[in-house]
Parts: C-alpha cells; sequence; structure tokens
C-alpha cells in the first residue's frame, strides 16, 4: 500500500523497535531511511552491527530532526521524558507515534510536548514475545497481528500510518484510548499480572519442591514462567499507568476466582462442572476469529 | 527395553488412552495385544474404525480378563467405580495402573478393590494437549515427556511397567503420592484453574467488550484459553480430588496477588520491577532443564 513516509526515526531498539527495523528491511522498503537512537549505546551497536537501520545516531535529537515519522517504541514509563527532549528537533508537518502497551497515559504524557505542526498519532501493535532486546527482534513479528491506532478521526496522517503499518503486514483497528485500555487490561495485562503472581509463588517454594516443579513444569505452568519472563521494566511500566482499568478487571477475577475456591473446598462438582464448560466456548470463538 | 506385558487392556478412550494405542502402534509393538473398553460406544465405534486396538470391546470384564497390564485412562472421578467393576475378573499375577492427574485420592479409591494377587501401581504421565476425546490422541504425545510411578520399593512389577512406558517414549521418575499432588497442585492445577477463572472473568464482560476481546486476544490471555479448553469432567475431578494441596497452594497464591495489587494501587514501581525480574530466573532454569 502506497506510504508517503520517506524518513522513519526509531527510539528505541528492544524487541519492537528492532522488529521494525527487520520487517522493512525484509519487505524491501528500499526508499526508506531509517534513523535510530537507544539510550543504551550497547543497544545501538547491536543494531549497526546487524546493518538492519540506515543511521545509528549517537544523540536523539540527530534521530529526529528529519523525520517524517518518529516512533517511540519505549517502554511507557519513558514516553514523557522522551517526548521533551524530542520536542524542539522535530521539524513541521512530522507524525510521532509510540507502540506503548498503554494509550491514555501514553497520551496525557506525550502530548504536551508535541509542536502545533506536528501530529500525535499513538498506536499500539498487538505483537511480541516474552524476550526483549535489540537481539530479539524479526521481521514477521506484526505479520498478521493487529496495530491499533488510536483517533477520533481519520485524516491523512492516520491513513499514511495505517498503510505504513500494513505494509509491516499488520491488520489496522482504530479504537479510543479507554477502550483500548479497558481491552488490554483483560486480554494482555491481567494475564501477565497473574502470570507474573503464580511462577513467584512457585519461586518462594522451598529447595526441593521449586527444582521439581521446574523438572515437572511440562503441564500448564511452563506457560506461565514464558509469559513471566518478559522485560520487567515494561511490565511495571504497564501496571503503573493502566492501573485503573488492571485493578478493575482484577477485582473482578479475585470474585470469579473466590467462587471457585469456594465450590472446591465445598466439594461442589456440578459448579465447577458449569464453569470449565462455560469457558470452552470463548476459545472455539478465538480459534474461528484466527487468532489461535 | 524388555518388558514382558503380552496383553495389554485399555480402559478409556480419551486422549491418554488413545496416545498408547497409537504410540504402541507407531513402535511396532508387534507382540501386544490390546483390548479396550469405554463405556460411550460412540467412542469404541471410533477406535474400531480407527484400527489401532486388537480387541475393542463390549464389556468391560472383556476387556479386562486376559490382561497382564490394565490402565485404567479415565477421570479420576470414575476410578472407584471402574475398580469396583474390574475387580473379580482380574487374573493373578495382573498389573494394575492408572493415569488419573491426582494420586493420593485414585490409591485410596482403587486400593481396596484390586485382589490380593493383582499389583495396583499408580502413574501419571505429565503430558497432555488442550484436547479430548478418542480423536485426540497422537503416538508422540509422550515423547520425552516425565512418566511419574508411584511406589515405595521397586519390584520386578514396578521395572516392568517403567519399561513399558519408557517404550512409549517417556521418561520415568518414581516419587511418593504425597509429593505428587503437591508438585501437580502448582504445576498444573492452579495454572488450569487460574487459566479458567480468567477466561471465565472475560466471558462474563458485556457483548461489545467481550468480542472485542476474543479479537484481540493475542497477547497472553491466547494462551489462557488454551488451557482454558481443557475437559470440563477431567479437571472438575482433578480439583474434587487434589482439593488440600490445591487449596493450599491457591492461598499462597492468593497471598501473593494482594501483594501485587497493592503495589500497583500504591504506584511502588520498584516492588513490581524486583518481583517481575524474580520470576525471569525460574523461566531460564525451565529452558536449562529442556522443559520448555
Amino acid at each position: 500500500m502506497e506510504q508517503n513516509f520517506k524518513n522513519i526515526s526509531i527510539i528505541g531498539l528492544g524487541l519492537i523497535g528492532t522488529s521494525i527495523l527487520h520487517a522493512i528491511k525484509a519487505r524491501h522498503e528500499k526508499d526508506l531511511i531509517t534513523y535510530v537512537y537507544d539510550i543504551d549505546t550497547n543497544h545501538s551497536n547491536i543494531v549497526l552491527e546487524m546493518e538492519i537501520a540506515t543511521f545509528v545516531c549517537d544523540n536523539i535529537h540527530d534521530a529526529v530532526k528529519e523525520a517524517d515519522l518518529v516512533i517511540l517504541a519505549i517502554p511507557v514509563g519513558s514516553m514523557k521524558t522522551v517526548a521533551s527532549l524530542i520536542s524542539p528537533s522535530l521539524k513541521d508537518g512530522t507524525v510521532v507515534t509510540d507502540t506503548g502497551s498503554t494509550k491514555s497515559s501514553v497520551i496525557n504524557d506525550v502530548k504536551p510536548f508535541i509542536p502545533k505542526k506536528v501530529h500525535f498519532i499513538p498506536s499500539h501493535p498487538l505483537a511480541g514475545t516474552e524476550y526483549s532486546g535489540p537481539k530479539s527482534g524479526f521481521s514477521s513479528l506484526f505479520e498478521n497481528r493487529y496495530w491499533l491506532i488510536i483517533c477520533d478521526e481519520q485524516s491523512n496522517q492516520t491513513k499514511n500510518l495505517a498503510h505504513f503499518f500494513q505494509n509491516l503486514g499488520s491488520t489496522v483497528e482504530i479504537v479510543s484510548a479507554e477502550y483500548h485500555d479497558k481491552i488490554l487490561a483483560i486480554t494482555s495485562h491481567l494475564p501477565h499480572l497473574i502470570a507474573y503472581t503464580i511462577v513467584g509463588t512457585a519461586s518462594d517454594l522451598e529447595t526441593d519442591l521449586k527444582n521439581d516443579v521446574i523438572k515437572f513444569s511440562a503441564s500448564g505452568f511452563r506457560d506461565f514462567t514464558r509469559i513471566a519472563a518478559s522485560d520487567p521494566t515494561m511490565w511495571r511500566d504497564v501496571f503503573l499507568n493502566n492501573s485503573e482499568a488492571v485493578l478493575e478487571m482484577l477485582q473482578r477475577f479475585n470474585e470469579d476466582l473466590s467462587h471457585l475456591q469456594k465450590a472446591i473446598r465445598k466439594k461442589e462438582g456440578s459448579k465447577l462442572h458449569s464453569f470449565f464448560s462455560r469457558t470452552r466456548s470463548i476459545r472455539k470463538k478465538i480459534i474461528e476469529a484466527g487468532q489461535n
């Protein structure tokens, strides 16, 4: 799809940032010039060696000053600082987007620093793995994954941005920030919190038992440890910045869990059976929706 | 490995029972004669059509009377009834095992019905998928998976049984029933309970939100729905029959979760970060142990 960005700036060279670079390279978007920056020079050097960016910049101003599109692929807790840093270097007409997992907080943090003639269009690719850092990126990360754009009304800039994401393999949908944060609280943030919790519970067991939990982890627990291996900084920031929606969903979860806990204690088999049957249908719908 | 069972009886033709049949067939154990039975004649007919058993029996007595080895591959809630049914038909010297996910309860339910000259050796393959029923079985289910045998001391019968399981591709370990139930409570039962809960919480959301949760389920939640699609009868029985160990682990989990909940509410970033960092190391150990 036609898109008009030529000079792309990527701030943050973790899983998302480097995957965008890999995807651009793999899809032979040869006309694109990429300027990249990471606060950690080790990350910059790794990207330099991989030869996936046109320019690896050693300061953030050089990385954004030529850009038609700036992508902030950084933890949501760093958005405010980075937005204030790049603000004076953005040229008129530039589109700034981000890839953060919380949207209301990012808008609050970034918007005040966006100059009048610059367009801030928040976004979020629903794609990731448990790996992090510049070596974890790969070109197909966004393929057949949703990339959500947050905007009230369509403009040439939002269409252009949508085409850019589609060219990386994504399916674009437009949602509001509040709705995004609610959906993500239940589909991503709460599952991560719970996976972190259960793996933490296991790691507090006495040594022998813990070692055997690791040894015999094949059924169920293993999946939780994969989720609970995700980047701690990113997830700390997610929970601090979407606390309201997460705490609301957590309350509902706690109510349901104590309902089941009671059914186990009282040996109410039919209650358990009907609960476990109901959840199967959600899985069926997900498989039908092609998201398995 | 050499094993001396020739006539194998399999009671229950679900995922585990049919996977044993597929594995026997795939590994060309041609000397083995299999007698199978399921209370659901639809299941028996499917196995008949698949031609993976020597004899598909229409009553449980015919299925066990010639057997050197009887494998009860049924929900743990049915063990007592089935043990009482087969008891008079077991010949001297026969080994009876089961594949149930709880062991103390199965021993309590089955042992009283085992005749003096019959050997009951409980076992549990740590292998499974979210699919159930006779069509869900496949020959490699047990490959490189642990198959736990419950016994106090080794005998010719336990060695023989271990060789039989090893021939299906499994790694055999011997543990006590109590230890098994504790390990499984944290590696399997609690993760399933929690996955069922969160998927249940999502299915109670208002319709629009629920549909979008399904649509955008890619990150985290999807894994939970897979776990929560497992057989409801099997899992009802697991929670009723390992309630003590599950409730104990659940209590620890609840304490850890409210600790994190409080940290989110109070915006204690460093507490969250250190918790999320700790859980990563467990994942590393699991990958090192080759159980990823």
